[in-house]
């Protein structure tokens, strides 16, 4: 009988079938864990030597060991064997090769239950560092193009309707401030991640005397998990940050809408360079935002994730289950794929070139709408009654093929018709300098988002 | 034809038509925001005011006005109109019928984007509030309960099969950990919603001279949101919301799944009081645990709440577009669901009977196993090698109906002989009492947990 | 103690609470079972008279009594009572009020694990019927629409980029060939719905001398189901229709998708009339496209529901348990909102209006690219020679402003110069008529389409 | 500037960005269509053959190109280039390494986006007959180990309680009728795909003669598919596929959940082989079910697919867009999972051995409720009546510790008391073999529901 190290040789008279096997070695998925298994590993060994269950020989040839399976992993020599059914076991494999006996004590007072789930917590830490800092990068980038086409008129949309005039920059800023956003919340997930599990055993704890503080604080935690059934079952953390990848990925799609989009000739605001457009096998003359289409289309699939890992997770007994292996495939594959995507807009918003003339084309006349009804306001006429006349106005500019502007002195109240003939006059660098709220598209407000956003980054 | 005052009647020839009318009608879904609504026009108004764009004389009209809407509200004799497309323009319809003129100021600098998103989170800030009390409420009743039980021995699970001794206790604080967390994460979220959006406008701002910050301030956020276009079209954090409240959902599930294990005969290890049975319609002798299993399946909805909400958020053009209207009718049912499951958590955990018989009769010999290992270690045997020895013993005493303490001293080494038949002698509670790490399921370890989890609680 | 007829009052001591009641209670959702419940039970209780099991007054007195409760239902009388759990006690209870005892022999054989199958598979067989006709009328729109728009150019997209020519009435057929798609899936799927649940009982039959064919034959199903236990604890079919409603949805937000551009002033091929626009709150100039936003969006939905009966129907032990019971609000939700939608979609299919000039104007000169690429074919050179060569007419066509038709005698071989300068003349009209292949966007094409796609209209 | 045959070298100045080309390449995903791609290419031939646009000479040498690149990838041998964007360009360009020139005339006519929608609908036809296949041994395994256990007597559930007596047979028929339902389906889905995209060309259709009719029926379709633009765009049968392979997969889960409680000590009905468990890394004593654990998990993952695939082709315009190239990695995801499931659900059924003494003891008297009640009605008892009298017996039996046969007598009305105390004797045999019902447990019924669903088996 083929040796497995993950269950007991003295329990078992037959090998576990093939399918099986197959189907429950997960190592394709989690062998990406080495570097977090080894430092746990570590790390226990030592407060395992601390508390006396390991001698000073024992923990020299363990250390030595992990750093010899270390230097394998760094160098890609470190050869799976197919029995190893997960990381875990592959590296105990490897140090009990490497070392004999010694390793036969490493894994006293853990279980894979806790191992497992310290692995995964280490990891994902790395992971959301990673994240901020591509997410930081990201929005420094927009912020960085934003802060030179503050003045470059953009339409802004409401139901994929021009709304008002805004700017390239105002936009650029708009998703950064979501970068920043979704920052925050990596930062607070990252920080949530303060509980070691590792000595919570395989679910109820353990008979022999662990320093769980020890372990944790060696670790980078703050303090061990309370309650080690709790610790071992639970996968919500991980849900979190699916959620995160998931919330990230509704962003850059609707960046990757607004890209496919403003480069399609039908707005044009935007060109792809050629470095950034791929072609047709079938008609020459396309140039196609592939690109801008994987944003839009890669932010959607996180969602997936998260209703099959809240699903798997889901109406179980007690301590771990195997159900629970499906959390790291679920989890990698929307972290990588968030990098990914991540990447994929920092290189569409330094890449996209604009279009000015396209740009100001679009920002028509009918834009002037909102400008047109606060004058009113501030002339002293009710928000609803400026609202009916310049909504009147925009009526007769499309019937007439006019101005909203040019029509409003033929629908106000006599008293208002000098006013309106002024109001006229006004061009789009007028409604865009307009603009007066906090966090509204005027060049100056700009200013001050960038500047605010550009803290927040720095924070991070 | 008939007003609709979403519309402007200046701009439209014709009414709109019915069928998309009704389908454009939100009122079924977010009439319940009015309290929130109210509360933002009042302190609008009063910034409106505050800045010169209301007269001292509306804006007592305006305070007047919305004082007798919220008392229809609270009265519950506010009568809706077929033409009332939503909360914000019932507020504002009955507001001008009681008021008149000075209503027609209010919606100044103001548009329903900002307006939706403001109500919105104030909503969700009150939602999160009763989230956090209701979890709180939750967590206190499973460590009270634990508190009489720790004690009182049950089976921990893995694989859904016996792993090794814990007690009621224990299981019941593992939940009170999993409530635990999720109030933190609520409070995170709460946490994060300190960025006003009203004074957004539609899009981009506005060209009245807001003070934003006073709005913010009044309404209790910390600042205004700093770019109007991710304030108005953004929706991550009631997606946020609408994860957490998946994350509740996976826990309760969790907790449904065992209830309804538990008090089935196969395990019998809890009974349900006749007031949280259902019986049935056929089979007279059945009492089923309805709730329980509601409890199960309730949790595990939210999920596919989360993954429309991605989806109608996703690849959309700029400011806010009309498939945003789904949010509240996603959020809310969420959020209602979970305030019901949380509740129906508190009444099972309240009302279970346990059924100590079969409790300890479950904690078969075989649970031993752990503890026997963790001996044999602390005799100087490497875990692995104990791993092997005990696991031999436990399938000798599958094969011949003795327990795995007797079958130990068969087949341990010759120098062991004497402590595994001293190890023979071990019960339940020495199991349990055993248990020494931080987090384990020993009756002193719990009571620990208990003190901690309960300084979490009162911190929240 | 309150009487509670869902579980036997000889069974339970103490009332249900009332929270539990409160969950437990689906009369909200299942009430519209009203008439496939009463049909159930007529020809149920005709099968116990067939097998004697019910005297022949006692038939008569039921018949008699159902004809009453329907009379309620279709008069809006019908007084649901607090302890009325689902549709089915509501009846029975409302039966035994007014008729007495024969009431009480109803539910002989029958358990609600059946009967709540049999309802909602006759629900379903109703409801795929309408959803057959909806679907076929909107085909039948659209083609009637197409038919007047077969020469109207429009540019065809790939990637959001004009593809090549098309016309309008095109891309209605294209919409009629998804929708008689759907409803081929659904006319498959109600052929599927041939196994009759009722007397499988609660889960493994009875033993009454049932006649379960009877009761199929009268219920217009082919056959009893064949195995109780499955009959009882599948949904897989409600699962099925909510797969279809996803699908169909996929279909309308793509339609809704290109109705929110065409109408876009980006794009402007469409215009909405009035009654199809709303207005808004700030911005008086907008007409937006709330309507076609709600098919796009809309359309989402239906797969969060998928994925959320699909996960509450999963890891289940056995025959029915409460967790099915969210079948039907899920199932009814997705279906009502389908219905809606395709409503929707027609009203928008009938009621936009062409914008000739713009389409015309959209039909751009790269368009012809395809047009020349296979013009070289036809004269000999291969197709990726022929691709290379109008790529490089698209890029100097693009460089200098002219079209590729222009471009095209710069770039090919001597020989074809005189080819490339007839090609040069190329206009739209030519190269929508030029189109060959069968299912091709020419006019003579899109008749053919029109044609077979109505035939298949009429045989659903 | 490095070839890249996936767009034309005319087109572009610059190489596609690294990142993009990476993100952009489908190979990994898609390289397991090229027997598809092969064969499809091949009928394309012959076809462009056949309409005079390709030579003999030119045919032939692509014949024995495509040969040969067959028995590349048969052989394993064919090298992948970083260049090769997808599979199809994979192809192509080695066609062209091998026979030159005529390799280039290959694409006339048609466009990747044709291509690869007749490449996944062949896969998915072979596909669906695999999982046709997997079904059928499945569900002939089940009725074979079902014959041998119809008088196995085992307790049937509803609510996870016991409801009334079934047997091992009459269960394991259940699943292998949801298998022949998923066969059903599967046909179904087949029976649709009776459509050939091929010749739909990029989104309207081509200039070019083809003979779209002949390319279908050589590649065994009924016909082209009716409308270019539908066929390039629509993914729909791609979603039918994951909705059916989810459907499986909610049965399996059941099936899963099934094993785990049956082989767990808590029921202990069933005990899986040493091959068919695994073993814990710290608890020796564990023999784990991993095997039934991941049925029940591993059924839950394609409802995230379903929800991924539906929202990546939502909401998008048009033709054939970048989005749509997700629906290969979710679709084979999907399928591969399920059938691996399906092989794992029958390595199950086939190895699961029985332990009757504890399957005979969890019959317990009160299963008998439902044939007590039966027998009252027969007594001319009215069902309602009856229920409520067994009840009481039940409540009795409970409280007192007897059985409900044993405490009818004390609670019938005097006239029925004989009869009561004739049926204290019946005992779970009685019970089973008095069902009576079509689709009951008893023996006979499931000889029957046997015979039937091999006859369906046999069909399909």
């Amino acid at each position: 009988m083929r040796v497995q190290p993950g269950r007991s040789a003295g329990r078992f008279a037959e090998a576990t079938d093939g399918l099986l096997e197959r189907l429950n070695n997960s190592t394709a998925v989690d062998l990406r864990l080495w570097p977090h298994d080894l430092v746990g590993s570590r790390v226990h060994a030592r407060m395992l030597r601390a508390v006396g269950l390991l001698s000073a020989d024992d923990l020299a040839a363990i250390e030595r060991g992990l750093e010899a399976v270390e230097a394998e992993f760094a160098a890609g020599s470190f050869a799976l064997q197919p029995a190893d059914e997960d990381v875990h076991m592959a590296v105990e494999r490897r140090l009990t090769e490497l070392i004999g006996e010694p390793a036969r004590r490493l894994h006293t007072g853990r279980s894979r239950n806790d191992q497992v789930m310290v692995d995964s917590l280490l990891w994902l830490r790395d992971d959301l560092d990673r994240t901020v800092q591509d997410l930081a990068h990201l929005a420094g980038l927009l912020l960085e193009r934003a802060e030179h086409a503050l003045e470059v008129p953009m339409p802004l949309y409401t139901h994929y309707q021009p709304a008002q005039v805004g700017s390239v920059g105002f936009w650029l800023v708009s998703h950064a401030a979501a970068a920043c956003r979704q920052l925050r919340r990596a930062t607070d997930l990252a920080a949530r991640l303060d509980e070691c599990p590792l000595g919570a055993g395989a679910v109820g704890g353990g008979d022999l005397p662990l320093d769980r503080a020890l372990t944790a604080h060696q670790l980078g935690f703050a303090r061990p998990s309370p309650n080690a059934l709790y610790a071992t079952a639970s996968r919500s953390d991980l849900l979190d940050a699916v959620a995160l990848f998931a919330s990230i990925g509704v962003d850059l799609s609707r960046l990757g809408e607004e890209l496919v989009l403003f480069t399609s000739p039908a707005y044009g605001f935007l060109r792809l360079p050629d470095r950034l457009c791929t072609g047709s096998s079938l008609l020459p003359h396309k140039r196609n935002p592939d690109g801008a289409e994987l944003l839009r289309s890669g932010g959607k699939l996180a969602a997936g994730e998260f209703a099959a890992l809240a699903s798997v997770t889901s109406g179980l007994l007690g301590g771990y289950s195997k159900d629970l292996q499906h959390d790291k495939a679920l989890l990698f594959a929307a972290s990588d794929r968030t990098h990914d995507l991540i990447a994929l807009a920092a290189l569409h918003v330094a890449g996209v070139e604009l279009v000015p003339d396209r740009l100001a084309e679009a920002c028509a006349p009918a834009l002037a709408a909102l400008y047109l009804a606060d004058r009113l306001v501030l002339s002293g006429m009710s928000f609803r009654e400026a609202h009916h006349v310049v909504g009147q106005a925009a009526r007769v500019a499309d019937e007439t093929g006019t101005t909203v502007q040019g029509a409003l002195a033929g629908v106000v109240p006599p008293a208002l018709v000098t006013l309106a003939a002024e109001l006229a006059t006004a061009r789009t660098p007028d409604l865009l300098a307009g603009l007066r709220t906090a966090g509204s598209a005027s060049p100056e407000s700009c200013r001050q988002q960038i500047v605010e956003l550009r803290s927040r980054i720095a924070l991070a």
